[in-house]
Formats: C-alpha cells, sequence, structure tokens
C-alpha cells in the first residue's frame, strides 16, 4: 500500500468521456490498495476560452483578477471528477488550491508555492477517500488567488508529493513517457524506460514539453520519485525519472534533443565594460519579473562590451522598451534584437565523460548550412542559438548525428 | 454621497459587451460621487452549462461538488467586470464568496448566509475602489463552497447592503420594475413606482421573478432600501420597496397578481385525526429539506382526516417516495399527487380594510370555468391552487377584475 499522487493535464480531462477514464484510472488505482491524491488541469480549451474572454475586457488584463478568472478552469474539473468519482462508488473529495492552502507569493501568474497544509487531506486519505485537488493555483497570504502559470498543474502534483511524502508522483499526459526528442520532429525518437533528474531538468526546461521546469525541480529538491506514463493508452511504465546515477542505467553520450521556440534575443551593443555592468542590464529585467535564459558577454572595442541574452517571446517587446529606457543610463550605442530565434539542445550526463560532444554537434550543424549565434553550455547540455526556421532540421540533424535512433546498451 | 450596492443578474453580464455596460453604469454611479459594491451572477447560460456537465457526471450531483462548480460562474464574471472597470480607469477589487467571508451554514444548494466580514470591503472602499463580491455563493464554517440556490445573488447583495449598512440596494435586472403582473401574460400590466415589503415579499415568493424571496425577507429584516431597476434602458426610477406604509401610497384593494408553476400538490388521505399527525407528515418533509408551501387538513370520515400540501415540483418525486415509505407508520389510506398544477395569488395591503376581496375573485375565476384546487390565505394575499394549464388565462382575468390595468389614484 502506498501513497501515490497522480496529476491530469488538460487532454486527459478534456470531455465529460476522458473525466470518467479518469475516475476508472483512479479507482484501479485505489483497488489495488493505494491511497490517491488526484491533481487536475482544466479542461482542454477551457484556459483558453478565458483568456480570450479577459483579453476582451482589457489589452493586458490586470494579473490578480486574470488569475480569479483562470482558476475557475481547474475548480470545474475538481468537482466534476469527484462526481464522476463518486458515481462509480468510490469516495472523494475536492479542494481548490485555496482549500488545501497552497499558500504562494504574490507573483500573480507565475507565483511560487511556499507551503502546503495536509492536514485536511491527511485526515481524508485515512477516512478512505480520494483527494482531488486542482492544480496550477494557490492562495497568497492575503487570500487573494494566486496561479502558478501555464503547465502549473505538474507543480502543484510535485508540491503535493512533496508535502505528503508520496511514493510516487505519476505525471500522465498524453505522450507515453519521455522520448529522445519530439516523435512529431523526429518519427525515429524512442522513450528513454528512465532518464535522469539533470538530463529530465534540461529537457523539460529547454522545450520538451513533457514536464513543466519547475516541477522537476521541486521532484530534485525534494526527492519525489517522479514517472510519466500517457493516459490515452493503457499499460505502459512511462518513464522513469531517476536521481541518483545508477550503474545499470543507460549510457549514452547524448540522451536527448531538446528545442524552444519561446526564445528571443536581446543584444546591448557598446555599453562600458565595467564592473556591475551586467548587473545594471539585468538587474532591471529580472526586477520587472522577466526571465532570462542564455547569458553571454562579447569583449568589443575600446573599453566598450556586448552583452546579449534571451528572453521568453513574450517579454521580448517589454524588455527592448524596459532597456531602450535605460540606453543612457547604461551607456549603451544600442538595444536591439530578434524574436524569430529559437533554442536546440543536446543533453546527456554522459556529456561530462566524453571530449568533442560540442564539436561533433557544431560540425553536425555546419554541414548542413545552419548558422549558429549563441552558444551556451553546461556539465550536461550544449544549447546553440538559431533562426528559427531550421529548428526542426536542426533536431532531426542532431539526433541522427547522436544515433538516438537506436537502442543503447544497458 | 451614498454608499450602493448593486446588483446585476445573468442576463445584465450575459456578454463581453454587456459586462463593459455594467461597468460604465457603475462608473457612473462612482463619479456621481458614490462608494460602490457590486454583486453579479455568472454569465447567462454558464450556470445550465455548469449543471449540464455535472449532470453528465452523475444523476443526482453530489451537492458539496456541484457548489464547487456552480460557484465559478460567478467568480468569471467578477473577475471580468474588474477589468472591464480597471480599462475605464476605475480602480476596483474581486471577492469571491469566501474572500470576504460570506460565511453560510451547511445546506449545499440552498445555503443560509450567517454572517459576512466587512473588512476587506471597508479598506477597499475607503482606499476609493468599488468592490465587486460574486453573488450566490458563500463559505461554510469547515471552509467548504456553497451556493444559495438559484437566485441567490440577490440575496448576496442585500446581504451585503446590510452588513455594509448601505444606502441603498439597486437589483438591476431584466426589467425596468415590479409589475402588477408578468407583462408577457398580461399586456396591459403596469410599473409600480412603490411597492410595499409586504407586497413584495408575496409577489416574490409566489413566483414574480422580480426578486429572490429570501433577498426581500432580508432587506425587511434589516431595513435595507431596496429597489429594482432595469440593466438594459437607461434611466428610469425603476421600482422602489417601502417599509412604511404611506399615507401617499397607492391604495389600491390589490396590487397585483403573481403565479407560480413550480407547484406540486401532494395528498394524504385517511390518516388518523390525532394529535401530532401534521408533524409527522411534515417534520420528515422538512428533515429531507424539502420547502411545503400551502398546507390544508381537511376533516375525513371516522376519526381520520385528509392532509394536502404543495412542494416545489423538483421535490415532488422525492416526497411520494419519502411518504410512500412512512404510509404505514403514519397509518395513511393512501399518498397521491399531482404535479400540473399552478398557484395563483391576489397581492394587496388594501385587501385588509376590504371585505369580500376573496369572494370577488373566486366569482371572476368560475365565470370562467377555472376549478380551484386548493386556497390559502393571509393579510395581504389570497393564493389559489389550479391546473397549470388555466394559469395565464386565470391571471389574465383577475388582472382585469381587480382593474390593475388602470392608473390609481395617489
Amino acid at each position: 500500500m502506498a501513497l501515490i499522487v497522480q496529476k491530469y493535464g488538460g487532454t486527459s480531462v478534456g470531455s465529460v468521456e476522458r473525466i470518467k477514464n479518469v475516475a476508472k484510472r483512479v479507482a484501479k488505482t485505489r483497488a489495488e490498495g493505494h491511497d490517491v491524491v488526484v491533481v487536475v488541469s482544466a479542461m482542454s480549451g477551457e484556459t483558453n476560452r478565458l483568456v480570450a474572454l479577459a483579453n476582451e475586457m482589457q489589452a493586458f488584463p490586470d494579473p490578480r483578477e486574470l488569475d480569479v478568472v483562470l482558476s475557475t478552469g481547474e475548480q470545474v474539473t475538481i468537482g466534476l471528477l469527484a462526481m464522476a468519482l463518486k458515481d462509480i462508488g468510490v469516495d472523494a473529495k475536492s479542494y481548490t488550491g485555496w482549500q488545501v492552502a497552497v499558500q504562494t507569493d504574490t507573483a500573480h501568474s507565475k507565483a511560487r508555492i511556499e507551503q502546503i497544509d495536509d492536514s485536511k487531506m491527511r485526515a481524508d486519505l485515512q477516512a478512505g477517500r480520494v483527494v482531488i485537488v486542482a492544480g496550477f493555483q494557490g492562495v497568497t497570504a492575503d487570500g487573494d488567488i494566486s496561479t502558478l502559470g501555464r503547465g502549473g498543474s505538474d507543480t502543484s502534483a510535485v508540491a503535493l508529493a512533496a508535502a505528503l511524502k508520496a511514493d510516487e508522483c505519476q505525471i500522465y499526459t498524453d505522450v507515453d513517457g519521455v522520448y529522445t526528442t519530439d516523435p512529431r520532429v523526429v518519427p525515429e525518437a524512442r522513450r528513454m524506460d528512465t532518464v535522469s533528474f539533470d538530463e529530465m531538468l534540461e529537457l523539460a526546461s529547454l522545450g520538451s514539453k513533457v514536464l513543466q521546469i519547475r516541477s522537476v525541480e521541486f521532484a530534485g529538491k525534494y526527492k519525489v520519485r517522479l514517472r510519466v506514463l500517457s493516459s490515452l493508452q493503457e499499460g505502459g511504465d512511462g518513464t522513469l525519472i531517476t536521481f541518483e546515477e545508477d550503474e545499470n542505467m543507460e549510457q549514452a553520450i547524448v540522451s536527448g534533443i531538446a528545442f524552444d521556440k519561446n526564445q528571443a534575443r536581446i543584444n546591448v551593443r557598446g555599453v562600458p565594460d565595467k564592473p556591475g555592468i551586467a548587473y545594471q542590464i539585468l538587474g532591471a529585467v529580472a526586477d520587472a519579473n522577466i526571465d532570462v535564459d542564455m547569458i553571454i558577454q562579447n569583449v568589443g572595442n575600446e573599453g566598450t562590451t556586448d552583452f546579449s541574452f534571451t528572453v521568453p517571446r513574450g517579454d521580448y517587446q517589454p524588455t527592448l522598451d524596459l532597456l531602450g529606457k535605460l540606453k543612457n543610463t547604461i551607456g549603451a550605442d544600442e538595444v536591439s534584437g530578434d524574436d524569430s530565434v529559437c533554442k536546440v539542445s543536446i543533453v546527456g550526463v554522459g556529456m561530462r565523460s566524453h571530449v568533442g560532444v560540442a564539436s561533433r554537434m557544431f560540425r553536425a550543424l555546419a554541414a548542413d548550412n545552419i548558422n549558429i549565434q549563441m552558444i551556451s553550455t553546461s556539465e550536461i547540455k550544449i544549447s546553440v542559438l538559431i533562426d528559427e526556421k531550421y529548428m526542426e532540421l536542426a533536431t532531426r540533424v542532431l539526433h541522427k548525428e547522436f544515433e538516438l535512433d537506436k537502442e543503447k546498451e544497458a
């Protein structure tokens, strides 16, 4: 008998029939003798419908009020799923974010979970009930409704699993596991039985879209056993995310290729090459709550330097506006950018012990005339920023170059 | 400078355009120097959509979970209206039922308000903000979401007006006031400038559908100045509900005709004519949370009596089932009923000082061959239960009989 947190995304609860299927799946897990906490998203399409309504009210909807509106999507799903479970004889109780006190900070639309009160959930589990919690949402210390941002239901699930010390957190999605890359781009992409936490982190953050990055960070921090499974097909063990490097683990040099179109490049040229300049530029961006991803500083001419970084595409114009205003203060010659770029990355723990991975990557891209605009590297990944029109080609080229279509030896 | 609570129903907020119109109306009241608290319903159609979803999950949706689902309708509206107000430069803040702590009992889907915490609203009003509160919903002492039942937004508005000691509670609806009867049934129906609280109470409870009964009771109890206005047309003072009998008041014998199709008759025949029998029957019905309206006990034969009462039509079958089970215990010969009945009532404070009103009513109905099944009277109204197919005819006949189409002398 284990305690399992199961998370079902928007597609998995996208219709009355699908919600009933989720209820059956939950009932099956209950019948196997496990305690179950279910985290659900809004029915697919619902969040978009609500965003469209909000946009008709205000060009830039008030963040606090937008969270009030958006959080209703998951609230509908929890109630419906509780009914579906009761209808097949499984006792269940639903909770919104505020009802289980998923307390967050006040950054509306991208709030971070600070603490969770598990008392109500524990009481229900002890009483033999399935607990259903609305994903994606929380409540601030002041009692305002907050949301965690798109994909935040994954984070809710992992955070609840951590708070409850669950044995496993299962993320049900429309894919049956983590692939070496997106099968829609590379048909030869393979499902991995296991993927290391570090790899998963890079794959998620770089846009593999299977799991939301914050959820993987959370899982790593609190050592939550995390599994990705398909909610649409029966059977299959999905992909387990591992946190210790196992001798028996698949040890390819490169495990997967990630890509991310949600990138825009900002260039700040000709700033004085003096201490504190990076902080002056990036501090202002961070203060505006804009996430910066790749950062590069080049040596320029005559005591000046060029500074480039990437931001999410939705933050492109605000960032340009912000730095345009700061241009004189920081003494820059020019603030410019490009929002038709993308990031392609190779990821793999095996990279650590292999030299020449980077040059092999660059050579493969060059062979197809794909120009590299920025490069950033970490111990287990190498990312390049390229023109977005080459994204699919670059992914296919690299998938083949590192032989990800072939079964690895154990 | 006054404090005004304005309530807008589902039709008034039924589209993006209409929500924007409500925002303009609120802004106008602000511009006149008043503090405004706005109570809104779900966008029209939304509650029905949610009920349909719930019914697909469970034939009889779990009441707690149904409230979780239904309460999202108003939550969407409050967020959207706050955005619409901010978009035209009016500072505003939205609150769900639990956020302003509209505390209710635990009778899901027909909860009663127990107390309201006005501290957040007062702070916002003081800061110059319009406060927007979701109607129809509250929170139980245990932190469960509750709803007040259909039309409960009116009650929310009046309860908030009472808690805030507002100068006036304005109910905006799709009619421009209270009429002598439904103009769709009787085209000659007239709008009343004022109507007494007692009359309004009877008109609302008997199905005039302009205001929800509990809201009028609440207004009477807490002496809330209540006005019904049209949200769809500009200008007009609507109908003011008065609580003191004024010398100058319109003093017709009969003020209005109400009708109500949400009626079903239950007959319990041949029960022992002994003390406590009424309690035995009606106590069981009340325990099942079923509202009983008209009650009649006839003398029967040989120490037995016949007992008849009416319940809302949705409770017809449950009531029959309940009493069917109790039949032997209470020693009844037969439990039967009819759910194709309706109630038509004449209402008026002037009735008190006029004899012969009842006989005039019965004669008018008899002249058109309308058979009366049950009669109940109070100081200011006379109700008859008749076959529902005669409802419109009876209403027209009585409207004409009491000359409600003619202007009254002041």
